[in-house]
């Protein structure tokens, strides 16, 4: 049924000619992340060097490479896949398991003692680089990081990408970059910093404004940003900002610079300066540039609590854009249901058709990620993407998977719905029952402000738990406002650290998405994004609540509805009266008659 | 209304005697927590240092004292108290809260530069010494720790406790001594500890088999352990463990010496080998008695998570103890409700009648900690505790909070419950049915086994979060085995670090005890122990769920029915009839009536 995109002897032979490198260099094992040097979760293709070697196409995962042992560790959304592209290939799946040994901990444990482990310092966070480097010292493992052991073995490796930067302006930009870099030399002074150092390509587009398309679905672009109290110099491959922007960032006070001159410039840091870098989002291999005498103040990146905290007007573009997004999946389902009685249907078609859909609408730049259409058996995998060599016809009885999102210029959508095929069964419908439980019981709590947000996980799982349920993936991610999809700092996740900078503050924007897997027969996920609003002041604290933005009905077909208690019917019947109120006006013909049918009240 | 225990002249002479000591030592600051060498949390009078100088009679604060500054740090429990007790003292009450500064930040940001703070080391945690003395070497503050500056000021300071020490014997010690031994040394092993020290006396208590009566409530006594993989040293002070004893404890392995000899004991551990501590429980003080070259291997307790883990047959005790312990608590209810109309009943009765009818049981040793009998307003104190010079009567309409708990042989209890007088107010009633069902819904939550305990926290709380309502404490604490009655190290609080120690597994005995209080009016509480058991294993993993052990009427005319939901009566129900099939064969009379009237089904 699926592919297999990589021959398992060009797999072999490459891992073969590494082994072959590793025994001249005198290394024992080689650890290769899913990495770059910015900490992307989507890799440009220069630095997929884990999925070339390995074949396994999955977004993380982490290979380690012995004279005698090929393993890749991956969490549970990506068994299924691994398995599936690992087979033959020498390379074994190791199930990434919350409790059980990590890649680090294995080559903590198994790398022989007085022996040499390799890694790219260049794309190896300095926290997880001096984690390793901890583990391997206690067994006299010497850790070697200077040196990309690839190079020479991979020939055909990708260029660095070159498209274009341009501005993010208002009035969908609500606050200038001017003001943004003020805030962030008052956060640098108010940590006793002299300057930051930032990697993370989010971080840098959403600080300066600037957005561009180097990475998949994320509208960023390949960069380092270097920030004084009086300098702010921005790195890019030469080119890709024109002369006129090039002047515009002058008159701001920023300057660019060639991207690889910021190894040149982070060794230029005067002496007994004080640098914040934040130890999980830089890699260990630049800051080896700086001088000894540099001191660095650890921490989270200011502009990433301040970019996952939208304004009052971000939130008014935002629901606007939830309104368009909404429409669109509402001509597409329109379209769909009927479709499916004349024609056939496969996931490549949905992909297609609701990607159409959204181009249509004003301010639509791109897809936020790579659609997830999967029928039945597909739905069980969360991260299945069909092909044009490999997708399921949609015709039947069952389950129809759809997540799905798009980037726009006010705002980044992000949303799954469950769609009835044929007769779904009572198994089917009592999972989707449950996960609705599970994520209306999270949109209607009240939480006191700054409470960590993974404490919240619960609130989910428990309709789930109740009957011996539960899912490997988090329950909830950051969302950016035109920007990538997934943003921290706050996670809804029980499997999550409980870190102090997961504390949830007014303005982010979260998914909440509960699912329910059952590998080889169908998969539920629902999804909704939210908006950490202020709830109330009272003698007790101060409490935030979530308010829904996504604006779609909840196919009531997949769901028993006599399970649902009064209070589950009661929030299901406000959102689809509010769905409709708001979706109404963006509708007319056979869309609105689709709105008006899936939005009528049940009762319990 | 209340005491001044001590007098505020007092206080200012002590704190002024103290300051001078500083300043012929050369000292800036001086931090007093509130500890003892075994780090435990309530303190014989020899370590209540913090208490003897401020006046604060709070079981948790920490004092930090300038030479023109004397602050106490205490949380939310103890706000009410504090405030009183430290009134024209001089001693300013910092309230201690979760994202403000704690004593520790505080001497960090204000202590001078180059200048000297100063601690006990023999009363100070291995884990908080560093963390001190990390923040202070920022600001290149010294951090002196050899010496008790109390000493020569503190005149008329306790002797240390000298009760005997006893056996816990068959049948309710269900694992004997060498077992336990034999287990821990396995362990050791597997950490690759050649020695352990072990501080805390519940940890020793419960792995010798032991008793003692040294620490209110705590059926502990003052003693170091050191195991090796041969040896098993107990340091107890002379006297206190007999001849007979000591013979039957050199059969099994242990040598008893004094207490005094753990220094020595210390230091003489081989140089090179490895020693297991856990920094959070251990003082920095003893171990500065290590040779240099011997290994910290660093860890919770062995001891610790074993006893969290109760076996099959210490449950069939603990189910007994229940018993006996709600039949105490009907016949105190039964005689409270009938002496009410007919006499006046105050704090003191309430907690001597109810006492009076725990010693009364088999198996009986002494209450689990101090009874809060507390109306109304006093309520309000989660901590409060009534005194023969200081206490309400109960009369008029409110409620009464009753927390109580009992050590019998077979095991420790822990209640609280409301009860109502003359007519509780509409809102008293809101505040008795929200806690009620944040009670019910942690009860009822099924879990995955091994999740952090603190991340269950928020099923407790949403109900009450939903009104803006939430209190300063912990949802709920471990207790032992006729052992201490809080004990790690779980622990259901999302103000808790959700470490990986604190991790759910069966065998676990727990409070669930969601309150609400509201200063000068009234205060609720209820509260459960729960234990976990298996649930099921279903192919999305292995789930724990609570079973109640607590088995006492929750009183009905303190709710308002018709804000309970349908799974909130049926659990109410489900808990009534097993309280009264479980409790009605130990009872007969006005008890036996009332434990039926208090148990009657309701319907919502």
């Amino acid at each position: 049924m699926n592919s297999q995109p990589t021959a398992q002897d060009a797999i072999s032979t490459r891992v073969e000619r590494l082994r072959q490198v590793m025994r001249n260099e005198g290394v024992d094992a080689l650890f290769v992340p899913s990495a770059d040097p910015h900490l992307s979760e989507y890799l440009p293709g220069y630095w997929q060097a884990r999925r070339w070697l390995s074949g396994f196409h999955g977004s993380v995962g982490t290979l380690v490479l012995t004279a005698d042992f090929a393993g890749l560790w991956a969490d549970s959304r990506y068994w299924e896949q691994a398995e599936r592209e690992l087979a033959g290939s020498g390379i074994e799946l190791v199930k990434l398991q919350p409790g059980r040994p990590g890649p680090l901990d294995w080559l903590a444990d198994n790398a022989p003692t007085d022996g040499t482990v390799a890694v790219d310092g260049a794309v190896m966070a300095l926290a997880s680089a001096r984690q390793l480097g901890d583990r391997l010292k206690t067994r006299n493992v010497r850790l070697m990081m200077h040196k990309d052991l690839l190079t020479g073995v991979w020939d055909d490796r990708p260029a660095l990408p070159n498209n274009p930067v341009y501005e993010h302006l208002p009035p969908q930009a609500t606050v200038s970059r001017v003001e943004k870099l003020n805030a962030l030399r008052q956060s640098l002074a108010e940590r006793g910093a002299d300057w930051h150092f930032i990697a993370t390509v989010d971080d840098i587009a959403w600080l300066f404004n600037l957005r561009g398309s180097d990475v998949s679905y994320n509208p960023v672009f390949v960069s380092f940003a270097l920030i004084s109290r009086d300098t702010a110099l921005l790195f890019v491959g030469e080119g890709k900002v024109d002369a006129q922007l090039r002047k515009i960032l002058a008159n701001d006070g920023v300057e660019v610079r060639d991207y690889p001159a910021i190894s040149a410039s982070l060794a230029a840091i005067p002496a007994g300066s004080s640098l914040l870098v934040d130890p999980a989002k830089v890699t260990s291999g630049l800051l080896a540039n700086l001088n000894e005498s540099v001191r660095l103040v650890e921490g989270i990146n200011p502009t990433t609590l301040a970019k996952s905290r939208k304004s009052e007007a971000d939130l008014a573009h935002i629901r606007q854009v939830m309104e368009q997004d909404g429409a669109a999946l509402c001509e597409f389902f329109a379209w769909f249901e009927v479709a499916q009685t004349r024609e056939t249907v496969t996931e490549v078609t949905v992909d297609e058709r609701l990607s159409a859909e959204r181009a249509r609408r004003p301010g639509f730049i791109s897809l936020s990620f790579a659609t997830i259409a999967a029928f039945n058996a597909n739905g069980a995998m969360p991260h299945y993407r069909a092909t044009e060599a490999s997708h399921a016809r949609i015709e039947g009885d069952g389950l129809l998977l759809i997540d799905s999102g798009g980037q726009y210029l006010g705002g980044t959508t992000d949303i799954t719905r469950m769609v009835p095929i044929g007769t779904p069964s009572q198994a089917q419908k009592e999972d989707c029952t449950r996960v609705l439980k599970g994520m209306i019981a999270l949109s209607r709590v009240k939480f006191p402000r700054g409470i960590l947000s993974p404490l919240l996980d619960a609130i989910a799982r428990a309709p789930l738990w109740a009957e011996h349920v539960d899912y490997g993936h988090g329950t909830g991610h950051g969302v950016g406002y035109f920007m990538n999809v997934h943003e921290g700092p706050q996670v809804i996740a029980y499997q999550a650290a409980a870190a102090p900078q997961t504390a949830m503050q007014s303005g982010m924007i979260t998914s909440i998405e509960p699912g329910t897997y059952r590998p080889g027969q169908w998969g539920v996920r629902i999804e909704n994004l939210v908006f950490n609003r202020e709830s109330a002041k009272s003698t007790f604290g101060d409490f935030l609540e979530f308010e829904t933005l996504t604006l779609c009905p909840i196919d009531t077909r997949c769901l028993l509805i006599e399970r649902l208690g009064s209070e589950d019917v009661e929030w299901l019947n406000g959102y689809h009266a509010q769905v409709r109120r708001r979706l109404e006006p963006l509708l007319s013909g056979t869309a609105l008659a689709w709105l008006q049918e899936r939005t009528v009240s049940i009762s319990a």
